[in-house]
Parts: structure tokens; sequence; C-alpha cells
């Protein structure tokens, strides 16, 4: 199996091709995998004071549309969701819907999403979610009101639904089986939920059997009359079998029912018994059942008849701890039954999250920047109870953070690319506060993390992510956590040869400066593996540099540009090697493109991978024969279709032509591009997985006309903004507390539709020019504003080709 | 459904041919029940020190055959068993079996057997179990060792075996399959097994998932590296839904096992999620998990390698009130692992109960009544913890015993017969905290008990059978309880008309004085349950007359009465009435004998309760026209293989004889010759289910040469004991602490099988010459000896025909 190491993410068309070729023995494995979304809002209340510093809050929650990436297998959901939200209420329509008009059912295929846009059939709310990502995972505790006689069955209960209305914190919909209409919004570890009943019999269901994880069981007990609490076990993340563990709840009504129990699907009794059990193979009800009830699919029922229409309102509160501890989150976050003020609440912490950034511009573009940050601050979510208590990761032990936040659900292999920088960027604290969690993971279970969810380390996907995420964090300025300590871990994990459970490769790449293909039976995805490997040990020379271990530096340097091991002149690849040093042949680059196996990389093909050297495309290029080659074939990877918008490995190739004296306008007309056709403001308006929120901090990075092309170097890739004007107000405590400006000199009103000029005439930062469409990080971050005059046309201006192998700015 | 008022009993042969019949609708439905055992040993600590005052005692355990009625449906079970045991461990060996020769699936047929001597596939050892009751229920908590691999499916962990030993309180055989010997001993609410393991890779599975019961679902939380605690539901006893509650435990292992984790059922996944998945339909392990698991079928993993031959010991507490007090019972009756102290323990309990009747005579004679003694002190048995707390009746409430015994498991349709009388006699101390208990169920639910498991009404049978016990205890001298209040609850479910869950037939029975036939559809068995009520009343009226109420006597008399009604007098027959006086018709009393529906009667036919009327013989032969007719009748009931010695309505026809003037000879021939025909010393040797051990109340009454034909009734009818001598040590506090002695002029040896003289020759207590065959409990309870001349020849001597309708002794 390859459950123990690298494991290929998916996006949307990877997934939707990749069940033609399930029958195919490498797919046919759990090899796949993906990527969360990503950062913010850490400690809320130091983030609330920050903005509170800075009145005048606009209100921005009006142009982000939930819907955008709930089609395509974007996998993103249009529930109620407060920022970093431990706890959501996601409206579930994956179950049950085949003769409903469902077309994506959860058990039909791979299947990581609790909400499709094109589905039809709700089987109810769920109050665990993730957002983007590529495994089945959490979409559990499920939440249902229902009307008429008692029905436990969700393939009966289930039902369809109009009138759906979705913004940050809050999602409505109308039941067209019962005529209800319901509303729910949450708070960062519970939600409340609002049901406008008809008169007559009516129901709350709450459903802990059915799920979009693979992980089974649960466990349910009557508090009172109008509250039960429990566990249901998740976990099995991308079908590894030991990532498991409970989620607590607490649920309370605010009104008395006439009738309560809990219920339990029964099994199928065999030969005469199916006759005298009047409960075989169906759902039995427990009517005011007093003691634990335990099981593979059960639930809790409340009954009201109502005499005249009447609304019924339920909270949820969460927590990865204990059953009392989601008992006291929900008491300190939802101390009544107050709807409207915890809808507030939610719209609140994302309108002072989203005024970090003002922008000017078309509505269309506002509609898609805001939405992308929106969904960049869903993951890494909050972990801790409200008394700091927390599940302690590789261990059976309860940690408390003592008031700090401890965050979860890092995808690295994903996020490491654009999230963490954007977050550093915008988000210092909330940045900071991820890299300290990620440290504690590190101390407490003596490795950094990889693909870490709830405290499990999933190890989902290939290479050593979080060296590039602390490396980069504390370069641009982000120090505020123990760095001795950090880098210890980013150096046990590139140097441990054996039992290393991050790289388990480093028997061959210690020794051979390579992964060779030769155990790619049962790792698969040598080459992918390898370069990431190289930027790890980039991220962890840079970082050695500014700690000032320069013998470090120099030898993680060195073994950065192993890639050059893998460099194969002749055919332009970085291609897959044996131990002995022979080149893997016969070999296409092509292979790969179809979805079909490809030795040696990951979530790609050859193409995809070919210029993934970040760190050392200079290098790369006079490697490769000089900037001419370099744009030829850069050029031809578009040109050919060999770039996918979808997958990390070739996300920066866009950015790639501005290394080329005089062919930054193709990276400007290429973004564009990219950005028009990939992403719309509807529901399939995203390339495919969200991946955590990586495509969304694609998107927004792009939109401001600025890229992170290497983790760990501070230069971001200039490309144009896409709004008139851009405001970022940086960080009192990590930068100056003074504003970013990005302005051009275009002026577009909200309801323009037309075209911008998509191209750079000329920019400068503080009035000093910049010539090489690049800029530091650095130089940004201490405010100012940087002028974009655009122009219809391509500039073509020649430039000096760069030499910037030690990792320093193109912008002095 | 048939599932909330009278359901018939289950015995042996019926349930074997009514496998044939399953099709019919009366069958296919639950309609039918059973019965427990019995009773004993109710303050320990009180029995034991009155015990001790008579010391000396007499190894009885040694003529115990535990295997007597693991076969021919006895249901019982030859696991160690401590007297009225809460826990019991019992070697479970009908699941899975079906390719390894099993003969009896749990899962093929109605079954109640945990343990069925023909099986050959054992699948563990299951904690809490019922004796000789006719539903399935309990049977789960297994524990099993296996060997090699680790395997969790009981289907492929399960093995045959040999070497079987067993005597009270201790169960031993060998697993072939792994060459490990097992060895259990239980306490009152715990077990302890003994593993003898071979050299190599060793386990102790503990799986709650697979079980006789049909409930499902359970949970397990680790403690330490060698406990483990949880739950599992349990209930549904006789297929009704909403019997159901958990029973609570804690493992706990001598050793440290090298690797220990739970393990669970995973479902069938669909489509291609099946390939993804390599947990798909099997069991899937969290090694080392430390958070609580949950499921329909789970269990937990305890490996261990051994260099050498090695023994392991478990211990299992059991608590129906929390896993803290099943802890506490562990601690209280097995602080420490003495497998050996436990079974002493065990073994003692057993010989001290067994020793209050001594007899002497043949060792077979001697193996049939001990264990017939074995088998009634099982049920009732106790439900509170060691602390005193127990689950209430009918609420969601725990009471506290405050020392005292709350028992549990009232088969009451059944034992009401003999069990508690036979208590009544030898263990007035047991018998008297069973009334209470029954009594404090009434306090907590409003209501007698009728069918009580673990303080659910279950509502199994027909009929008011407290009344019975009740007025029967009482009346024979067992008063210290709080008889004014006994007597409110059974004029209530006499009295109440509507509503009345007890006699739901009120409505009718009240107005015409017999339950009619009309809907017979809905609640079944209108003539059965008329002469149950008829019975109860009659208890009623003679407790009303003993506590001075002498309206109320007559009344509750006059209601006994009632059974004229249904007195077809043209066929002698107790016949179906319709609500408007008719006869049903047409009629076959011969209906039923072949185990198709008999309209009218529940668990037997017309023949089976043509002279159920216990309460008034005398004035039944009066009604059928004198003691010719009568006499012909119940000869003819035999000869006309009538009479069914499984089922309990017509257990005292044997004894009618006795009624007719010159004619007891056959009733001393007649049980002598059932009692060889049906009691051996065999797994077959009960005629069929023994009913909570109203069988083997039956054939110890019988032995003694004494039969209680009436419930409230203080005559025995005397027939030929089967000892040379019986002494009854008689109770110090109820009675006169005084022995009765039966003897008889016969001589025999232990091993002696030849015939001794069948018939009485002449009978006489303190001298007194007995000559009407009945002899008043009050008079045997002074102590004394009860002399019994035996005859080869019977003895036809003419004697005055008798008028008792007052219910007067015979003897004066």
């Amino acid at each position: 199996m390859k459950t123990n190491g690298q494991i290929a993410s998916i996006c949307g068309p990877f997934l939707r091709k990749s069940l033609r070729l399930v029958t195919h023995r490498y797919f046919a494995m759990p090899l796949i995998a993906l990527l969360l979304v990503n950062a913010c809002n850490a400690k809320h209340t130091a983030d609330e004071n920050a903005i509170e510093a800075k009145p005048n809050l606009q209100n921005l929650t009006q142009y982000v549309n939930p819907f955008i990436g709930t089609s395509n297998f974007g996998a993103t959901h249009p529930g109620a969701q407060y920022p970093h939200g431990m706890a959501s209420v996601v409206p579930f329509n994956v179950a049950h819907g085949e003769r409903q008009g469902n077309t994506f059912e959860k058990d039909a295929s791979w299947h990581s999403r609790p909400y499709v846009h094109e589905n039809t059939f709700l089987t109810g709310f769920s109050h665990v979610n993730l957002s983007g990502v590529g495994c089945p995972e959490l979409g559990t505790l499920l939440l249902m009101p229902s009307a008429g006689d008692l029905v436990l069955d969700p393939a009966v209960y289930g039902s369809t639904y109009t009138d759906e209305v979705a913004s940050p914190g809050y999602y409505s919909n109308k039941l067209t089986k019962y005529n209800i209409k319901t509303e729910v919004t949450s708070s960062l570890r519970t939600g409340i939920s609002r049901y406008h009943f008809p008169a007559g019999n009516n129901h709350v269901l709450f459903n802990i059997g059915l799920g979009l994880t693979n992980e089974t069981g649960g466990m349910i007990q009557r508090v009172s009359d109008t509250e039960i609490e429990g566990f249901r076990t998740i976990g099995t993340f991308c079908y590894r079998p030991e990532d498991v563990r409970p989620v607590y709840f607490v649920v309370k009504l605010n009104k008395t029912p006439d009738r309560s129990g809990v219920f339990k699907k029964m099994p199928a009794f065999k030969n005469v018994e199916a006759d005298w059990v009047s409960y075989n193979d169906t759902y039995k009800t427990y009517e005011n059942y007093h003691s634990p009830m335990a099981g593979d699919d059960i639930g809790a029922y409340f009954s009201f008849t109502h005499d005249a229409p009447n609304t019924v309102e339920v909270k949820v509160g969460i927590s990865y701890v204990s059953m009392e501890n989601a008992r006291e989150n929900l008491h300190a976050e939802q101390a009544n039954f107050a709807f409207n003020d915890t809808k507030i609440k939610a719209e609140t912490a994302w309108n002072k999250l989203l005024n970090r950034i003002k922008v000017e511009g078309s509505r269309h573009n506002k509609r898609l920047f805001y939405s992308a940050l929106y969904h960049m601050l869903i993951h890494p979510n909050i972990l801790q109870d409200v008394n700091g208590e927390y599940p302690k990761m590789g261990a059976h032990e309860i940690g408390n953070t003592g008031g700090k936040n401890r965050y979860t659900t890092f995808s690295l292999w994903d996020t490491s690319r654009n999230v963490h920088p954007f977050l550093s960027l915008v988000y210092p604290e909330l940045q900071s506060d991820m890299v300290k969690s990620m440290l504690n993971m590190a101390v407490e279970s003596g490795w950094m993390p990889k693909w870490e969810l709830l405290s499990m380390e999933t190890d989902v996907m290939v290479g050593d992510p979080a060296a590039a995420v602390i490396a980069d964090t504390y370069l641009r300025g982000i120090q505020d956590f123990d760095i001795e300590s950090a880098y210890a871990f980013l150096t046990k994990a590139s140097d441990t040869v054996a039992n290393n459970p991050i790289r388990k490769e480093n028997p061959d790449y210690s020794a051979l400066g390579y992964v060779p293909i030769d155990d790619e039976d049962t790792w698969g995805g040598s080459v992918s593996t390898s370069l990431e490997y190289y930027v790890a040990d980039y991220s962890i020379s840079q970082l050695a540099k500014a700690l000032n271990k320069q013998d470090d530096a120099k030898r993680y340097y060195a073994k950065s540009l192993g890639y050059k091991h893998l460099l194969d002149t002749q055919t332009g690849m970085l291609r897959p090697k044996w131990r002995d040093g022979r080149w893997y042949s016969p070999y296409d680059p092509e292979l790969g493109r179809n979805f079909e196996p490809a030795p040696g990389y990951v979530e790609g093909n050859a193409w995809n991978y070919r210029f993934y050297v970040p760190h050392d495309i200079p290098g790369l290029i006079e490697a490769l024969g000089g900037s001419k080659v370099f744009l030829q074939q850069l050029q031809m990877c578009f040109d050919t279709d060999n770039y996918d918008m979808a997958n990390e490995p070739d996300i920066t190739y866009p950015f790639l032509f501005n290394y080329v004296a005089g062919e930054a306008w193709r990276s400007q007309q290429k973004v564009a591009e990219l950005i028009d056709k990939y992403f719309l403001d509807t529901p399939a308006g995203l390339p495919g997985n969200d991946d955590a929120g990586t495509m969304s901090a694609w998107l927004a990075f792009s939109m401001l006309g600025l890229y992170p092309v290497s983790p760990a170097h501070m230069d971001y890739a200039i490309v144009t903004p896409q709004f008139d004007r851009i405001e970022i107000a940086l960080s009192d405590k990590y930068y100056q507390g003074k504003s970013l400006v990005i302005k051009t000199d275009s002026r577009t009103n909200e309801s323009q539709t037309s075209a911008r000029p998509q191209y750079i005439q000329s920019v400068s930062f503080k009035d000093q020019t910049i010539t090489n469409y690049f800029v530091d990080h650095h130089t940004l971050v201490t405010g100012g504003t940087l002028n974009v005059v655009l122009s219809d046309t391509p500039v073509k201006k020649q430039y000096d080709n760069r030499n910037d192998n030690e990792g320093n700015s193109y912008v002095k």
C-alpha cells in the first residue's frame, strides 16, 4: 500500500479522469492526496484589537461568494463558516441522492466534498468539515429538520431544496419536501441552526452515523429533555486506517420537545429471525432513553407538535478533547440562543479580516479577490477549546495552550507555496501562531508536521514542506518563536538517515543526492520527492545563513542543487534515475497528461515538474543552455497545454518569464489569461480542488500583481495588478504598521466589465523604478506605494540576465 | 405484532417443531417466551452465617452436572456460575460454526442458548448470560484466547475444543486449534479466566460485537496497558424492541501485553472505494488507541509473545449502573488475581446452599436432584452492585438497596408455579428478598413485575403471576415485608379496568368474568389468560383472608371461580368463548398438539389446559360430573399423549390423581415414570427449556415426594420420595430452625441402579397417619419426620371425597 509515504494530491480534473483508470494497479491504491486552505485570525483577541485600531470597516463580506469552488471539484462548501472555525454548519448533499437527481455521491468515488453544487438532495447540516481538501473526511454530525411522520432513514428523510443563500458565516435554504426554511450560522467552535417549521408534527434529527468520513461509530447520551452529548469517531483521511480520533459534541435545543429519544440502524437479520424482529435492517427508536447509546449508525430525535408555524433553534458545540469541553465551548461562545447575534459576530469577524486589504476596481474582481481571501482564511483552523485544551500531536495526551491559538489542518505540500507567504505578508500574527503550532507539534512528536490533521500526522504527499514554511516565515520577519528549536527539527528531518518518518528516502537521498526510482513501487514519485527535498534544503540553507550558521548554509545549499543529478539536458527534463546512475528508460515526458501513471512523478508529469526548481531558476536556465532555450521550453509548456493550473508543481511557471530579460510581458499576459480562464464568480470558479486555499492564494497574490516564486526567497515576481488601487494594512507588530499601496493608473468603476490594460509600462516603489519585475518583501513591508503604469501593449525592454544563486534579491 | 401482551413460552420440542411452521402467520410473530430459574443466596452474609451455624458441609457440588439441559433445548449452560450471579463465564459456541460442525446456530432460528452441547465451535466466553430461558438475550462480552497471527474475525479465530470439565463455579476445556487450555471461574459480579498458552504469539481478545442478544452497539475505552472499560447495549428480549439497557464492564489482565488496542468491523464500501480502503468489510485494528471507541461490532486485543508456555489471567467486572461500579465490583470481589481462591469461593458458596438439603440414595438420583437445585439457584439473580446501586424499574434512576439484595430476572409465569414455593420452603430468606425486590419494583414503576429482566418489564407471557408469588410467600410464613403495600399493588392490577399494563384484558374480564376470544388477534390466548387471572384472583382472595379482609376475600374468590364461564361440560374443555357468550366454533381440542396455532391457548392446547384450575380441583371435579369422569379424563390426558412435560400449564396434572379417593397410586406411578423418562444425568436431561428453573423445581419437588398443587394453597401433594432419607435444614428465622426429615423404609446404596419400590404403602408425619396424600406446609415446617412406607404394589384404599372450595387444607 502506498499509504505511508508520498501520495498524490487530487485536483478536480485529475479526479474526474482518474476514475477511468481505477482498475490500474497504480491508481487503485490510495496514493492521492491534497491540501488545505490556510490561515488567519490566530489570536482573535489580539487580531481584533489590531483591527479596532483601524476603524471604518468596509462591508466586504458582500463580495464573498461562498459558492465559488462548490462545483468543478473545488471542494469548498457554502456553509456557515467562522474564520478558522473548528466548527462549521454545512449543507450536506452528497448521500442517498442517486434517485433524487444527485450527480456526485460520496460513496460512488473518491469524494472529498460535503456539498456539491450540482447535487439536489440534502440529508442534513454537518458540523465538522474541511474546505478545499481532496480526501474524504469529517462532514458529519448531521442536524436535519423534518416534518410529518418521524422518519429516521436519511435516504427517506432527505429533501430537495431551493432559495439557497450563502454569505460569510451564514447559509439558508428552503426544504421543499417539508416547507421548512433553514438558517444556520456559526462561531469558532459552535454552530446554531434556526428552523422555521410549518404547523404540525416537526422533528429535529441529529444523525452521527452518516458522514463523509470513512470512519464509523459513535455514542450519544441524553443530558436533559433539551440536551444530548456524545462523540463520533472520525478519521482514515485519504483512506489511511490509522489516523482516527473522536470528535465530541453537545447539542442543545431552545424548546422542550414533546417526544425525544435516540435511534440506531439495526442489522439485517438472517433466516427466520428476519421475520420475528420488527426492526430488521431498519432504524429503531429508543424513546426517552436515558443511558448511553453506541453504534455504527445512531442518532437522536426531538419531536414537536406545533399548532401554528413555529421556530426551533438548535446549537451544537464541538471539541476534540471531551464532551465537557464541547459544553464549555458552547457556553462560552453561545451562552444563549441568539441566532442573529451569532450571525453578526461571524460577519464582523470576517469583515475585520477582509478589511486588511482594501481594493478599488470592478465588482467582479472584488468578488474573486475577497472570495479567495475568504477561502484562504478557513484552514489551518483552531484546534484548542476555550479552556486552552487540545489533543497533543503523536501522543495520547491533552495539552493546554495557555490562552494561545493552536492551529490544525496543515496541508503543507500545498500551502507552503503561497498560503503561508500570503499570511506572512498580510496576517503575520496569524502566521506566527501557525508556525508556533508547527513547532509545538515537533516538540510533542519529535518531528515537524507534513500533512497534519487534528494532531494526526497523516503523512500525505511527498517532500518536507515544513522547512519551507518555517524558513520563509522567519526570513520574512516573523521571528517571535524559538527559531533555534525549529531549526534543530528542520535539520533533524534533513539529516536523519535511518528511521526518518518525514524523509523516508534519506538513505538514498543522503548518499546519492537524489531519490532513485528503484523503490518507486514502494514509495512512488522519486523525482517529485527529490525536487521537494531540494526546495526544503534550500530553505534550510537560507535560514542557516540568517542564523549565521555559515557551514550549514553552504552544506544545505549544496544539497539544494542536487536537482542537477536529475536534469537530463538532452530532454530538458528532470528525469527519473536508477540508483546506479542510469536514466529511467524508455522515457516519455508526456506520460501522465492523461492521468495514466507517470513513473517518477506525483500529481503531474515530467512537463509539470520540468521547471520545478524555484530556488534556482537562474541556475536551471544556465544548465538548460541559457535564456533562449529556457524561454522556448517555458513557452512550449503552455502552448502544448502541458501547464496544469489545478496542480501545485507548476503553479509558479506563469511567473517564470520574469526571469528572462525583456519577456516579463509574457508573465503579465499569461497570469491575466489564467485568471480569466480558470477563476470565475460561479460555483465552478476554481480550476479544481482549492487545496486548502492554495488555488485561492494563487489568485489573491496574482490579483495583487505579486507572487512569491520560491520559499525562503524574498522576491515577489511582479505582474499586472487587477485593481486600480490596493491598500494593505501592514502589521504594527511585525512590520511598521504602515500601509502598502499598490496603485495602477487605470480607473475602473465597480460595474466595469471591459478589459483593463493588461501590460506593465513601468513600475516603481517609493518613486524608485523597478526594472526587473521583482520586488523584495522587506522593501515592500516598510510601507509605501508600488506604482504600476499600465499599457495596452507589451513592453519588451531588454535587461540583464541575473545571477542569483545565493538567494539574494534581484531588487536592490 | 404480539409484543405487548401474551407471548408463549418456548420449550425445546416446541421450538424444534415450530421451525417447520414459521411461515404461518401465527408463529412468524414474536409470540413466544419463557422463563427463568429461580432463587437463593439472597443476603449472602446472612445466608453464610446461617450455614456456618450448621457445620460439616458435605461436598455436594460433586453431584452437580452443569451439562444437564445443555442439549434438547434445555437452554442451561455449563459455564462458571456463582449462585445468583450477575456475571457468569460461559463457553459460547453458537456462532460462525456452520462449517465447523455446529448443529444449532444462533442466527438460524429463534435461539436462546449461549452454549449447545451438540455444537463444536467456540468463539469465546460470554460474561453475562441467562440460564434456562427461551428468548435470545445477553450471551455477550466475549473473552477469547488465541495464538499465532492476530485474527479479529470470530468466524476465523473460533476453535473447536476437547476435554470439557464443568462443575459449579468452574469450567475448563482445551482449544484444539491453538493448544490452549482454558479455565474459568466466577464470583457474584465478576469472572476470571486463566489461559495456558503455548510458547509463541498469544492473544486475549475481548469481543463486544458478537452476542446472543439481538441488540447491538458498544463502547470501549483504554484505561491502562492492562485495563479497559466500556459498555455494551443489550436487550430486545423476545424481540421486543423497547427493552434495552447497557451492561458496563471492566477488563483487567495480570500481565502487561506487548501490544494492545481496539478493533472494529468496518462496513462494506461500495464502488471504487472498496478498492481504496485496506479495511473493506473487515476488522480494523486501532493499536495503542487511547480514546473511546464505539460501534456495532468492536473489541479489544492484548497480544503477547512468549518464549515458553505461559499463563495469562483476565478478570472481568460487570455492572448495570456504571463503569465505575463495574470496577468497584471487580475490586471488591477479586482484588487480586487469585484464580484458585475465586474458584474455591464459588464452590463453597454452592456447597453452602446445596447442604440445606441432604439426601441418601443412589448416586444417579443425587446427580439429578443436586443438578436441579443448582439450576434453580441461578435466577432470579443479583442486580445491585457492591455499593448497593442498581437501575430502578420503569424509571431512569439509580437506586440503592442499602446493603440488601435486589433480585432480577423474574420469569413469573413459570417460576410462580414451583420455584418460589420451593424457595419459600428451603431458602425462605432468599424468597423474602425476592418478594421485597418485587415490591420495590412495584413502588418504582407502579406495577408488580410479570417478566422482569434487569429492571425492564418485558411483558412476556400472560396472566398476573405476581399475585401468586406474593400471596403464596406470605401465606407460607414469610411475612417480613410490607404486605399491605404489596396487597394494594395486587388489587390494583386486578381491579384497574382501563390502561392496565398487567391485565390489559380487564375491560372484558371485569365485565364478563372471562377474556373473550374476540380480540385474540391482538392479544392471543384468551382462555390461557383467563385461567391465569383466576389463579391470581384466588391468590389474592387467600391473602385477603389472611389479612382479615373478608369482603375482599369473598369478592376475589368469586372471581377465581369464573373459570366456570369457560367450562364446556359437553367437551369437558375450558373452551374459548366470544364476548356475546357463544362458544368458539368449530372447536378441535386436539389442535395445537403439533404446534399449529390453537386459538384460545398459549403454549399448549385445550388438553394441556383442561384441568388448569389448580385452586379448585374439587370444584372442577364436581362440575365435570364427579370423580369418575374426572379420573377418566385425567388418565386419558396421559394415555393419549396429551400431557406435555415440557410446558407449564399441565405441570401439576401428574399429581391430580391424589384428588380422587383411592387413586393416589396413579400419581406415584406417573411422577416416577416422568422422572425416569424426561430427567437424565446427560446434556439432554431436561424435557425442554428449563424455564428459569421451573422444570428443575418440578424435578426437585417430585424427588422429595412433595408438590405444591396450587399457589396460595398450603397443601403439598405427596408422592413417592426418590431418596431413602432427606433432611431439610429449616430456617431459624422463618420457621423454627428444626429439620424436616423425609424417610422411606428402603435402603439404597449410592451405586444402586435397580428400581426402588415406587408406591406408597402408608405415610405419617410425627407419627400421625396421613390418609389423603396431602400434607400442609405449616405442619411440615414445624420440623419432624415424614415417614413413608413403600410398597411394590399400588395401594388402592378407598377414602372420602373432599370438599374444599374455601381453600382449606385437606390435612388437619
